[in-house]
């Protein structure tokens, strides 16, 4: 058998889909039609339904926002901070987001190990360096890191984004340990083959 | 001159009131009405209408929620925790929350310094133990730590309230880091007086 | 019943001033004539006299000293080190007493929790990122870093000062944890309010 | 183009295999027929022919001895250990070899990001929280740890082996690390996809 | 040439004994006579006549008092968490000091480099785990820490010597930090001979 | 008694020399017959002749070598980062031998409480600073690194030489904490005196 077969998904109740309030019960049901399966942070927060509400909203606004960073650039930041807090739902659901949106098998897997040896372009190395700065010890975070942020061509609005989502997840990787959150077995190899090959592609 | 007398408030634009969309206008100006300020997170976010709204939404489901945490048990889980990060807008706006919620002048000194020797009550100082150690090392808490709690008398439910207020400021000190967020100078005497002679009381 | 009251003090013996050698008595009772209390500190010395003695004869050898560091600067250095090993006695009382001598309400709190913000000027700034390197990692201090003190024009016997003054209070913060030393509660107020409306001013 | 195409392979010159002596030759081609790929740490370390004879040498007296710990559990040992020293090239090849010899797709990723959630039995729990303890502050490790590891039914032979095998990853770890040595694309997919659709199976 | 030759001993300048006050340099010369040599400590402390006083008294006062600590064992502690902060002058310098004490030639290597495995009595293994912690992260003193010593058979007396030996040591590590202060080669020999061969014996 | 007289030497069984394969016996004798004393790690790795065998073909491929380095400043490395993790035999052991082949009895001490004050050359502070950093953080080693070591005048190769020693002794590091294996008494001593009065000189 398999590692996390039949394992406890989250110390706290997972919600069932079905009871949960309308627009949480039709934001999950479109994202298993669309994604195969419901990413079981959903399903853990679901019994506190204002807070998954607000949870949503939120990583809507830091996520999907347009703006200088690419969507595959926030999921680098999301990898890379939550690495460093050792979170295992967030590593290992976002690595199978970013491969999907960055068209890469391989970089998550770097940026889970080790963030300062990832091949990655010299404007991204700074941004994440910024971004686990300020996931690490946001109190040494100083003037200088955003003129280095600047000097690389990020505006303030793109260094604001890259904080926000720093942010954002140093509160859902507090709240995966809180739960001790199981990955959806699915993630693991999401986006690790080529496109013709993929498992459920 | 005093220090903090024309400061910088953010590394970011400061929003201006009157400009913002028309319901965090009024959520801002009702504070205004009862405070007599507008605390500066509301100024630093505002710039981002969409994430101060998710902001104050996820904020209202941890702090204001009815459950076995009093309103002063979560401000000492914020003041406790952000003092860890040495958040200094978290740690002066809250102390004061807190000194006004527990009707207690010192309560927040003690927890800004060192929380293990503020005179707490033996359920509140496991419930704070807990609560530093989701916000500095999440990735060691294990089960085990949820039993000291339920051996106090927390139910799942407290337990859950603990961790997404832990969270939720995780997320506030990055960002009040990332803005080099300066506090209103009315909350370092907030709560300080007894009531008759408080300064604007 | 606020916090603090009926609590501990120390966990060693206190002392009782009318029974301590003369020398020791007059300075006490000297102070809580000034000061209208006598500070934790010295009853919680006092059961060892020799050592109370030669802790006074040390302390008023490097904050009362004339030179090029201000009294203010010095109690500057105490509130900032004293911070980082979270020593609420000395944050608490140190802070007060700054909060007199700089004549500034505020800027005890900055230095509490994040002497990196604080709003002092760039030398102060200097002298107290070495103060806080001395006491923390001193191992790591190098001739590199005094270069940068005499940038800001303290000389040698400055330099000296910031490490005597810092070096004094790594011991007062050991044996503040060793007692569990808990602060007197007139400091928590102490030089908070414009001197007209000063509590016992 | 993926990350990691093109990229430096080390630091320092990569062997020629068909220069090296005979008995390394015949080595490192006997591994390229049974895996497809000659791993990158051979062609790092063979500029230096009589280390890498030793580095063999010990690795198969540690990895391959017969004995109470599994070949799998000893590249448990592996990954825990190279995770907490950010080790990409070895948490990503001996990842892949743990897949393999554990006949689990998901367990090398556990390991990977955070040891202590990953749903292995209580001895492997036991001995592998031995060996991160033994690879990160070794001067921790006390009489009291051996204890808990018998009382898991480890043998002292077998404690020995957890020992030696996270003492010579602490040095491939820092060899690794010497190099910036980047791990062959091949370990990636490795052990990912049931048998009958193992890439290159 | 022997490391240590012609080095500079201390950033500050070095008083010239024969200008001190008098009390002082009778002192100094009293141990001189005692020795054979004016440990550099005095010298680089003696620019300032008031603190090397107080320094002295303090010294004397933690140091030489009668008490359940044997002379031997305070030297324990001062050589234990020196180590921990790499105080080369209080290390060697003390080290000797505790050779000479103790009559024993090897324990102050054994302290030097990792106090848990040195071979004292559990006593003693007790009070300098105590010291070091209370040296190191004083804040994470707790009450138990003072049971487990009263289990050893310390008096509060004795636990009270511990504690001030400690924090005079964390005083004087930073003094010698400050100073980058060098110790007398004189100190590396002494105590390692028996003492029929002991050099300058 | 002095501290060491009849301590237990490993926790693993000590081997019995005269019952192992005759190239490990030999080897060992040789190295009685030239030192006087047979040192304990080889009694101690014994119990696993493959892994003894290994181990002093590794030692000697990477201690011994031909190149830039001397085998004094190899000795160096072995201290510096052995004194890091507080490794007793190896900082004892080591440190005796650096002792002899540099011919300076003073260096040692230096080395093993704080590297970064000992009296070396400034290329070697640079080779020490880099051996420090990948023994203790060898995720932080950069390519900058490697350039302040060539700027000194070290090759590719010696840079390769300073890396194999520190890696090769963060392995033994490991097993000697493994082991809690406690240094010969004889190392103490050795190469403290000057030549005409050495102990078994």
């Amino acid at each position: 058998m398999p590692a996390g077969s039949g394992r406890r998904v989250s110390r706290f109740p997972l919600a069932d889909v079905a009871g949960l309030p309308e627009d949480l019960r039709e934001r999950i049901l479109g994202i298993q039609d669309k994604t195969g399966f419901v990413p079981n942070v959903f399903l853990g927060l679901a019994h506190r339904p204002d807070e998954l509400r607000a949870f949503l909203a939120y990583h809507d606004a830091v996520m999907e926002r347009d703006g200088g960073l690419s969507k595959a650039e926030r999921e680098m930041v999301v990898v890379a901070t939550s690495a460093t807090r050792s979170c295992t739902y967030c590593v290992v659901a976002h690595g199978a987001i970013l491969r999907v949106r960055a068209r890469d098998p391989l970089l998550s897997d770097y940026l889970a190990t080790d963030v300062r040896q990832a091949p990655v372009t010299p404007r991204q190395t700074a941004l994440l360096a910024y971004a686990v700065r300020l996931s690490t010890t946001p109190e040494l975070v100083e003037d200088a890191d955003l003129e280095v942020l600047r000097s690389h061509g990020l505006t303030d609005d793109d260094i604001w984004d890259v904080g926000a989502v720093t942010a954002f997840f140093a509160m859902s990787n507090r709240l995966a340990h809180a739960m001790a959150l199981v990955p959806n077995e699915e993630f693991h190899l999401m986006g690790r083959l080529p496109r013709g090959d993929r498992a459920g592609g």
